[in-house]
């Protein structure tokens, strides 16, 4: 249980850091990124035996024929036979889509899927992303991520062809072609689900997105509204709470501006190191209450934590310490055990790829005003932001790719009379759901939400303290899913032989 | 009208020869290669002066993003507002996605989309395939087709985020978001045309999709499918004149083997030059029937004119003399003024974009046996197609990469209760329309074939002459994209404003 804990809280963390932080600052993930590296590894110790690893022998580049794009690279993925059916049932195979970060984060703590394969005699086949993880171009993470021009192969449609031509394979050397697929992620592993089964509908049958934020990108949704829900999520348990934090900002700022501020801020807050500015501590903070907002989740519902203990300082302590008290409490504190804490470093790294990705396509908009939520103003700037990743990266953003590639506008009007099969699901207290799907879009793209519950919430191990709306929300994908599946196969017997017609 | 001709004849003859011959050979219909590129310039003297041209700056690699895939390169286009109603009528774009031809091949014979565009007040917008007539990457074709290093840019995948990305600003340029675009194109164009419509349907509204043999790949028809349909044209028009071609090529084999056959060959079918061997004979007749097969439209029937001067030889006429007399009567003749039959030289050359495309994805396994046609036996051979690749590119062909990219196996099933508003049309008598969708998939994705006509027939330009199925055939698709057309309107108003839902 204790084991169970360490991962869920840090595939938490992964979900919220890589997608949420460098989409605001690119490049800011940078020390979950060094984490992630470090538990990179060959080994496969931690997993249970029935999850065995292979590698596969994958195009570098799927779109171009330069004599480059032929090379390949050792891409990994696991298997699990444990509750398949086998081909001759046409029983399901569950594609776990591997997001930003190593595979074994896609097993460990996403219990739902195994769940998922129990229920339904499928067969898992989880998908690590190229550059993440043990799967690295060129041999090694140095080589891959030396400069743009090794680091230009990691995007979003080459890993999404990559599922493709994984998928096909295994599906053909099981002979399991007429198995329906089911394509599984969360975030950014949710958009690729979601994107796979609308660009690849032969590959993926279907496809459940959890917490995919697809309308976060262009002009699709309004740049405030990320830490607006943040704000609404910390006003929703306290509005004490809330004034608080509002408050702190200047606060920070006028004792930083004193003799000896930063010493003065460094105590209060028990930073490890002595703060070099009054920004990097706000930088901090606002992370706190962003992380804590994303992964608001039960039973550990860091908001209700941290807002707890700003509010249940004692008597007569000032706004700093109340909010000291509030990151002492929080989930990145590292525990009861912890002597200080450590400041989060935001200077950009170029050896995070999601900052690379977010540098090129995953351009998400974030950014609020003055007065629009409980932060300090911190607009979305893109000319800075496109300043910072060529200066990281020597690389461009391109703001408007996503929704050339992918669409976005319109759309209830694009896909409400195309496309089938889609699961968008979100739980509200998700900053992140307010660039996600929340509307159904025809009887079988529909949007599965929970006003409670936050990022990726129901791919999660079930426990037994589980809330009933959580319960609820798992049961409905279910039926949902079973109904891909029966609809899948009736196609099956209708249409006979799989060739052509 | 004689012009009308000269193009609409070019036209079929690029539409044959550019996907059939090489699909068979790769790299083998360089003389039409070298043919467009005489004809291909930035004059725009011989268009109407509604169609008015210019260059869109496009990215050369839309899905990687190393520093060399942000360049740019000069694609051409043709927008046409003639019969526009405007963005505030939501009035439809007509797209022509360009195939492997220069753009002017769009405009000049291709009638019916100019007649489409008068119906529904619609604007045209004609796009040039990137590596095609002037839109040339890396500033001219000397350096677009240096090696593979240039070449490699080519690709389907690449041609349809082009259309992509040069719809999609050219619609914002006129505040023209909401109006429903209609993707058609003929051959390969046609399957670009249904494939935008299936990869970006917030791009497409609807795909007409004129004989796109989009099943040709793989293992997803049957290899002898297109020389099986030539031999039945020719069956079906004289069983006499089938049986002349079919005893001819041992009669070929014997004379050639004679003291001084080749000479005789050369005298029996006037070559303007001595042949070298019986198999460039063998080929240019194959050709012959090939392209008379493929183009066996009304008012002209090549393969009735072919057959008619066969079976109308002088009494006494030998099979040779027979077949001779075919040839002089064929659409590759050069009309009557022509002295003698130009041989066409098949060895594969590294100067046509089509070859390449062949070389790479386009891999069409088109081959036939000893006697399932009125043809000698020549098996698709992947092993020798590779080494011809790899010899005249250094490439090495994909053969499954276009079903992994696009689908093709179990349509069916898959396309079912996924996509919308796509028409496959085919003439029967087109060989290439038994790897066509020739059944209808879904209400929206449907089959319109007439059992006579052959390649690309409804997209040209409406004569006096069109018989009543032809008619009758264009009339179905102007029902069908109007319903299109209005079921897209209906739904903006339902939906109202177009940014996320």
């Amino acid at each position: 249980m204790a084991l169970q804990f360490l991962f869920q809280f840090l595939s938490l963390l992964l979900l919220f850091t890589t997608i949420c932080i460098s989409a605001t600052y690119p490049g800011s993930s940078t020390r979950f990124d060094t984490m992630r590296r470090r538990m990179t590894s060959k080994s496969n110790s931690h997993l249970p035996p029935e999850f065995v690893t292979y590698y596969y022998t994958q195009t570098l580049d799927h779109f171009n024929y330069k004599p480059e794009s032929y090379a390949t690279f050792q891409q990994k993925y696991i298997k699990n036979f444990k509750y398949w059916g086998g081909a001759s049932t046409s029983s399901p195979i569950i594609v776990y889509i591997g997001e930003e970060a190593p595979l074994t984060f896609g097993v460990h703590g996403k219990g739902f899927i195994v769940d998922l394969a129990s229920r339904f005699k499928a067969m898992l086949l989880y998908i690590e992303h190229r550059y993440y993880g043990d799967s690295m171009p060129f041999g090694s993470f140095d080589e891959a991520f030396r400069d743009a021009n090794t680091l230009g192969f990691l995007s979003s449609t080459q890993a999404l062809a990559d599922c493709a031509q994984l998928i096909t394979d295994v599906k053909r050397n099981l002979s399991a072609e007429n198995c329906p697929v089911i394509a599984i992620g969360g975030s950014y592993g949710g958009m690729l689900a979601s994107w796979l089964r609308l660009k690849y509908p032969h590959i993926a049958t279907g496809a459940l997105a959890s917490s995919a934020p697809i309308l976060y990108f262009d002009d699709l949704t309004p740049q405030n509204g990320y830490h607006v829900v943040v704000t609404n999520d910390f006003r929703d348990v306290s509005e004490s709470c809330y004034n608080t934090i509002k408050q702190s900002w200047s606060e920070i700022d006028r004792v930083a501006g004193q003799t000896n501020g930063l010493t003065t801020l460094s105590n209060i807050f028990q930073t490890c190191s002595p703060l070099n500015s009054s920004k990097e501590l706000k930088d901090h903070l606002g992370m706190i209450y962003v992380i804590s907002a994303q992964n608001d989740n039960p039973p550990y519902n860091p908001v209700s934590k941290v807002c707890g203990a700003i509010d249940g300082a004692p008597k007569g302590t000032d706004i700093l310490g109340k909010v000291a008290a509030g990151l002492n409490a929080s989930l990145l504190r590292g525990g009861p055990e912890a002597q200080c804490n450590h400041i989060i470093d935001f200077t950009p790294k170029n050896t995070s790829g999601w900052t690379w990705q977010t540098c090129t396509e995953m351009v998400m908009p974030i950014g609020h005003g003055e007065n629009d939520t409980m932060f300090q103003g911190s607009p979305f700037d893109l000319n800075n932001y496109t300043k910072s990743c060529q200066a990281l990266f020597g690389v461009t953003p391109k703001p408007h790719w996503i929704t050339t590639e992918f669409g976005g506008h319109d759309i209830k009007s694009v896909l409400g009379n195309f496309s089938s099969n889609i699961i968008f699901s979100n739980g509200l207290r998700d900053p992140y759901s307010v660039g996600g799907v929340l509307e159904d879009i025809s009887d079988s793209v529909v949007a599965v939400y929970t006003k409670d519950g936050a990022h990726g919430l129901d791919l999660l191990d079930a426990t037994p303290s589980d809330p009933e709306w959580l319960l609820a929300e798992r049961q409905k994908e279910i039926k949902i899913i079973e109904l891909w599946i029966a609809e899948h196969n009736a196609r099956l017997i209708k249409t006979g032989n799989r060739i052509g017609f």
